[in-house]
């Protein structure tokens, strides 16, 4: 781990967390990655109200939002710029899949300084890879940020090259669903689309974010199906995560985007 | 954690892991279960050659067997019976899905003592209900046992009762897949029939010692696609996992099988 870096294992400095913890067990558990800019965490409000939903949504007491606060608080002097990680498991419990006997949840902040390298040239755009891998269904868990993310890994595994800077992903019916580390949105005849996440992949911040600020600028904003077809006659595509923001794609294998059409607005609207 | 369990860590004695372990991040890794009776790991050498095989599987450097050998000569003074859990991870790495830059695997072994109820009556049975929890489609860690059990998870959560021993589940196809803990024969017609796992599901130890096994002596045995109106049909149903050993499914539901037909004997044959 970086030498900067900062855990809070339920609100106490540790760089470790028990063996018997079912995170590590069953991947039981959620998370959220924040980037932190002049000492601050970006949304951070919106990031608590998702991770909270997505605690939710696998039956997992979330933590209090004045606990975090209290963590952000104990953190808040080392903070300058880099990666903040939220992450709640279910804690310790027996052997076993049951959650029931779990004793508490666990919460864990971590935080990484480091700058981003978001100052790059946003019009180069950046270039993205079709990935082999296909994403399964499992409508219980879709959408949720959850720490079962080998499909993530696996996909990610498949270039180790600079040349590209993201993977796209299709699932099992070979639909569109989103980056390996970020959720896309297409502009197409003026309107702005982004996949479902009724089946698989991670619902962002960044992509609930832009969906509410453009709609309340008036644009026309949808969730629906997406082939690659449509991805590639798009006026533009768009990748956003909570690190990044938003970036344009300006490559799609042999596929090019030569120059924004809409991102650079989108972009600004998504920062600001 | 139990005060008497024992937990090496990479070969020393530890009840921690580092918390930038991709276990916990991602439910980067692979485990096994096994069964410790009269201080002895049942099946030792075959859960090993399928942890390796599960390694591979997800691209991770599987530890030596020699390093295995070594740890559990570490624990084996404290062996009596109970359940050893081999652990693997990606171990630690900087932030982000890709694995290239994970230093190097970690390997955990647990030991939690601690009787089975084995010795309950055999020919009674157990209780099994049918999950609402639909397994999702994955060929690339179809039969894999991994870390992200999330699925297991929930659908375990289904029920809170002593009424049921274990939970049924089908695939988003509806075809029946296996226990939520346990793999699934049925005997049907002289044909031993388990559900093929290439679209989901965990190849136990217990299931593949049992099929080799049983065509060892003869058996007409088949991975096949099961509905759940053949296991209600089939002349009996049982469950394995490496910790049961074998056992008959007495109810399911509303169906009941009221006594043994070849259980006891494929019971038998597995604990041999």
């Amino acid at each position: 781990m970086n030498v900067a870096s900062i855990v809070l294992v339920d609100g106490a400095v540790a760089n470790s967390i028990p063996v018997d913890d079912r995170g590590l067990m069953y991947g039981d558990g959620v998370f959220r990655t924040l980037r932190v800019v002049d000492s601050v965490p970006r949304w951070w409000n919106e990031q608590l109200a998702k991770l909270t939903v997505d605690c939710g949504r696998i039956g997992l007491p979330a933590p209090d939002v004045a606990e975090w606060n209290r963590d952000l608080a104990t953190i808040a002097p080392s903070l300058s710029a880099g990666v903040l990680k939220l992450l709640v498991t279910r804690g310790s419990g027996p052997r076993g899949y049951s959650p029931q006997a779990a004793q508490k949840n666990r919460r864990l902040m971590r935080y990484d300084p480091g700058h981003m390298d978001a100052k790059r040239d946003f019009a180069a755009g950046i270039s993205v890879r079709l990935c082999a891998l296909r994403l399964g269904w499992q409508p219980r868990l879709a959408g949720v940020k959850h720490l079962n993310r080998l499909e993530n890994v696996l996909a990610r595994a498949e270039w180790d090259t600079p040349e590209f800077d993201e993977g796209l992903l299709l699932d099992q019916s070979e639909q569109v669903i989103s980056g390996v580390m970020s959720n896309l949105f297409i502009w197409h005849r003026n309107r702005l689309l982004t996949p479902r996440l009724d089946q698989c992949g991670v619902a962002g911040a960044a992509r609930d974010r832009l969906m509410r600020l453009a709609r309340a600028q008036g644009l026309n904003v949808e969730e629906t199906r997406l082939s690659l077809q449509a991805v590639l006659e798009a006026d533009e595509a768009m990748l956003t995560n909570s690190l990044w923001g938003l970036r344009r794609v300006a490559r799609l294998e042999a596929k090019i985007w030569p120059h924004p059409v809409i991102s650079s607005r989108l972009s600004a609207l998504l920062d600001a």
